[in-house]
């Protein structure tokens, strides 16, 4: 579940150590993580915690307390390397919340609580290697998505600007401006509930909107290019790598039969009557 | 149609077999089932059945009944093997729908009659062909899908927890929510219908709508481009397949040149006068 | 304008055929369906219609003659050659429908007489090629696109059937079902417009609209692949024929080198004194 | 920030141009330029503008004229050579809208002003390095994007001259039905919102709408694939030029022991008893 490694634990430590990476407790702990994600989605049913919410809620609480456990075991193994890792945060991040007590303020808290099913992903190694392949795509979109979040916040400011006093609801502060800009940028209603509504009012609004809708999605179909480009680069060169590898084995072969052929003719040079000494 | 091989059977069995693979058996069945679809699409028009509705069901009960004589010859024929091959297992489902007495709460099954018409897939090649692409493709998709299922059901729990009492038509139970999310990811009405509703309440619901979407989309284009890599892949091993044959073949043909440089080198050592035998 | 040879025409023919082809009749056929364009946009506007009305229809009509006139002699020229070219058949509709008196039934044929403008593409070559490429990549999607066609046939019929007698407006008719799942398939309102209020009546109606929305946008997605596929493999198959030329003429120097090596080594053992006779 | 190489330029001008591209003046002006878009963002909201409206508009007002004194020093080093370049032009641009007096009609001037914040793209060479390959992937673009605008140009006069009359707000005037038909072809409200009422009094109205979003949609897919396959391109010949120099650096090497090989046997030659002269 972690790749970090324990150079030279003491005892005890170490015993901790290989006991967490037993088949048999990870498999355990993924079960656990699935029954919790069921009870998780029973809680939302209010017939069945009618009937049963004492063992649901009773059982949820012996997962979590297991949860706890088994990050403090994984934190007394691995010590300050367990902070260094981003699965074992996050890990302890989703068991950390579902601790907070969730009432007054906190009360949202409570919905959190789900993302502890998320474990999943630290526990199914191929589903592990997906977040890890969608995360590291990321860095390739980083300029592009600086460009695109840039052309976003001038919209903004210029929308706000413009149409902030007569529609309020949607452009009134910059806040409400970009998360109207963001159902504009995913093509939601931006003509007949947005843009024409707009356009009774200010009858060029269209000459923002079209542009906008342009810009963006040209933006947006660039990052996504980016993303496939990479994806098929990334690809290309793993298959390359065999196909070089094969083609350097080949040519290999011909620089050998070479060279034993110069071998030969060096062979065949002193077997002659060196008649004409240079 | 069915790939399935009949290895040793005797006389009868084979016949049958053999029949049932002959081209003018497999050409009448086709143009039943088009015949089928047609008369199928004729049945949705009340005009046309108020005239001749009659005919209209006698043909389609009379086609049905020569589909469940083929299907009885080829269960005859292959035996088990039948039932081995998802493409009969497919055949033999739609037409045992349309056997199904589709009355009272079976009602539904009437409709589902239709299905037949899929059996055209089974025996046009091409498309048999692109069917069993698609499904393949399908393959290579398993641990992103998980991913995206994972991250969906943590979303809808977590979902009917914040907005399931206030808004019990989209929200009420983990089904609704799941179903709200999924119009969500395709991005219809997802804001001027689903979330500024739910920001009246909640103002601060844009924190799980928006970021859901860049979520889901951004998981649902890393499926996209899975396939299409997929696809590209695919395409470029077919075609450095020949490629590296030919190039194979031209090394050969270097290799072999240089061998018989070696033999013509030996012919002449051989040729030489050994004065100084080593 | 037109590639189709003419082999063996008596005189006027081919100066006919020479004229037409001469740079500056092209340019100005070119620059009158320029114009035309132009006159049919400013046609739509009743302000400047209630103004000018009588020169711009004087023009349309000469321009209108004068296509007239190029089309006969083209067909003149080119005999029936002229309606074995898929463009010049297109020429020939478009300045047709411009001739039918549209009157009565057929008083939407005026809007069609804008189709002549279309007329550019045959004209401007980088975007004849454009449209020549468009739909010779339709070939790659046939296959898919039928299977599509038959889902898409296929779910109509159901849906006539389970919700047609509920919802005429959408349902009633195998011709409006098509409308609606063409509008469902483009994601329109699906759910808050259409898939919501039935399932208002047929509470399991997303178990039709959900697979449906998922089997339909994957095949088109694959329909798509398919293209950017056939694009990636030409392009490919372009590149790759200048690679292999250049490295085909380095084996070939590789070849020819060896080829005078062992020239050189025959006049090598011609040279010796041939002591061993065998 | 440019290109732009000043030859033999008398001292002033030289030590201007070196003052300009010294690292700390590019950082402190690249600050500049955050701390206004922080202040242009500060400004739309009303309840900050009541408490500080005095320093903030003060400190844009510095920012601009500092960003005034930029441009003009950069002109006076560049002198004409700053006019031939597109970046600078740009800076050049967005500093004079905000210049203008922007009262009356200019109003709209005002919230123009937030372009400046663009010029971030100029200071931050990534970005610029994305944005001039999004400029440049519009090339590939050009010979498409003009079928698509003929397409859609002779679309928007049927629909006006169709449907004008009756719907007077989407298809009254030529720019009305543009903007309606660009909407249309985001797929936005298509159906429910436009088509659908339309058809109420115009049955066939289908036929026009339907072969406008495949048409449409089809050629801006294959717009998009353009820009795919160009940036494949482009990224296989960077690949493929360092593989090809790799390649190239073997075929080298076989060839220079091939030269070896023939050189050592004439050699051999040399040093044979040459017994028949020929």
């Amino acid at each position: 579940m972690s790749e970090v490694t324990v150079v030279a634990s003491p005892g005890l430590q170490t015993n901790v150590v290989n006991w967490l990476a037993r088949s048999w407790v990870q498999r355990t702990l993924l079960t656990l993580i699935l029954i919790n994600a069921v009870l998780l989605g029973l809680e939302t049913s209010a017939e069945i915690m009618a009937v049963a919410s004492g063992p649901i809620l009773a059982l949820d609480r012996i997962i979590l307390w297991i949860f706890v456990i088994e990050i403090a075991l994984r934190i007394y193994a691995y010590r300050l390397a367990f902070f260094k890792d981003a699965w074992s945060l996050f890990d302890f991040a989703v068991v950390a919340i579902a601790l907070v007590p969730a009432s007054g303020p906190f009360a949202v808290l409570r919905a959190l609580r789900v993302l502890r099913v998320l474990r999943v992903l630290t526990f199914v190694p191929s589903m592990k290697k997906i977040v890890g392949a969608l995360v590291k795509s990321l860095n390739g979109m980083v300029s592009i998505a600086m460009v695109l979040g840039l052309v976003y916040y001038v919209s903004a400011v210029m929308a706000t600007k413009l149409f902030g006093q007569a529609f309020p609801e949607w452009f009134g502060s910059l806040g409400a401006t970009l998360y109207t800009l963001f159902q504009v940028m995913t093509l939601e209603s931006w003509s007949m509930g947005i843009s024409r509504p707009v356009m009774e009012q200010f009858p060029y609004a269209w000459a923002f909107f079209v542009p906008f809708i342009l810009i963006a999605t040209f933006t947006m179909l660039n990052l996504f290019i980016a993303v496939i480009v990479n994806a098929v680069q990334s690809m290309n060169e793993e298959e390359h790598k065999d196909e070089i590898d094969a083609k350097a084995q080949v040519q290999q072969d011909l620089l050998l039969q070479m060279q034993q052929l110069q071998a030969e003719l060096a062979a065949l040079r002193a077997q002659l009557p060196s008649h004409n000494k240079e």
